[in-house]
């Protein structure tokens, strides 16, 4: 049996979310009968998180124990060939038999998307949130800063699975515009249920003039959510990258691209 | 009675096409149903040139008369207010009583545009056809410069409306790559049904090396739409723009960007 690890992009608006569930496409039963078709093998593939529904991912990291023949070359294009439209596998490689993507996870890298102005694009409402107003970068630049470090994030979670601790540490949260796009980049070891969007949310409001950066920090002081900005859409929010202590996924077996040859 | 003209940008996955037509969302009929619900008046709207299901608009133009106190910058923000998702009017004048948006035009320019690669992209499928195999560039360029001029293009029209003649100039193609992404701008005096895509389908084919550049001469000398490659896919399609004798459209009333912001 090999432990296969793999990158898997995929459309959040063509799947009910990464977890399998009765009776809704998701991405995980996607690749598992993927793999199901191909080696008559019934696998069970873990995630590294969970994404909900309308949320994309160009980095997703899985892995699943599999007796294949087939070269991690063979297997990649062959699983490709067996996904539903709107899922591709960006890399493949088989690992130590230990690795487990989810456990074995130090943090993860996301992007949110908005393209602001007065009239709702026509195009691509699937691969951002829209939002009216333009957005002040300065201000959002300096709210950000309030929410880089090592704080109690329970202000900015939804009630979601039970976890023993709401403290989490935000290495980085970067905000990028140019013209209507804005885009904020968040990086930390591990987000509470809809961390990513609330903070998204609460920074629009900043942009937008609803909070000033101070409230930011008096917000997440507060600990309590309903202080906080609403939760941002799912279509804005991308998965990118996937952080695990050694290096994953770097070598020559990948798809024909890397990540930026895919963003719409 | 007020002439007015419009320049409306849409995403051709949300619609079936620009012509009305019973059962099936147009953007027509979308257009004619936010002037009624605004105004109350049941106007006809003329379009500069009919677009298929999946094709795409920056700059389709479009007429209708109409009775109203608004000033054309409050018109372009109610009738954006009332269109449905996936349609923006990006600019609005009044204008000459005799202005005919289809009987005026004296050209169109459009885009095709590709994605190459083994893999399917997993995002934005609706916005760019999709070919597996690499495309040559200069291939692709040497058969473009064979399209330009005046020509009988019976080879690269589909069986449509009935038509005087299949004569057409071609004023220019330009081929443009990046990487994994391809496009074909063709601008022209008029264009018979489906002949953009049939010129896309054959230079696709020229750059996957079905054809030499000098077969497309030849395919165009036959006149003979068999010898020619494939209809290529609708979704890959992008009406940019609508020539007119003077400049139209050109004037402050605009919507909140240029057609560059809305491109996904």
């Amino acid at each position: 049996m090999r432990n296969v690890r793999v990158r898997i992009a995929y459309d959040g608006s063509k799947f009910f979310g990464w977890q399998r569930q009765d009776g809704f496409e998701s991405v995980q039963q996607s690749l598992e009968e993927a793999i199901e078709s191909l080696t008559d093998q019934t696998v069970v593939v873990h995630g590294a998180g969970r994404t909900d529904t309308g949320v994309h991912s160009l980095g997703q990291v899985a892995n699943f124990h599999l007796d294949t023949r087939l070269d991690d070359h063979a297997l990649l294009r062959a699983l490709n060939a067996h996904l539903d439209d709107g899922a591709a596998i960006t890399a493949l490689e088989t690992c130590d038999h230990d690795f487990h993507a989810r456990f074995h996870a130090r943090g993860k890298r996301y992007l949110y998307r908005v393209v602001t102005g007065s009239v709702r694009p026509p195009f691509g409402d699937a691969y951002s949130a829209w939002v009216r107003e333009p957005l002040d970068l300065e201000r959002v630049r300096a709210a950000a800063r309030r929410i880089e470090g090592t704080h109690d994030f329970a202000a900015f979670a939804s009630a979601g699975s039970p976890r023993a601790s709401t403290v989490r540490t935000v290495r980085a949260v970067r905000v990028i515009a140019r013209r209507e796009h804005f885009a904020i980049a968040v990086e930390g070891n591990g987000f509470l249920y809809n961390m990513v969007r609330a903070i998204a949310g609460t920074l629009i409001d900043v942009g937008r003039g609803r909070f000033t950066p101070e409230q930011v920090g008096e917000i997440l002081a507060s600990a309590d959510r309903r202080r906080a900005g609403p939760t941002a859409p799912a279509e804005g929010l991308w998965l990118l990258r996937v952080l695990y202590p050694e290096p994953v996924l770097t070598g020559r077996v990948r798809g024909p691209r890397g990540a930026a040859g895919f963003f719409p």
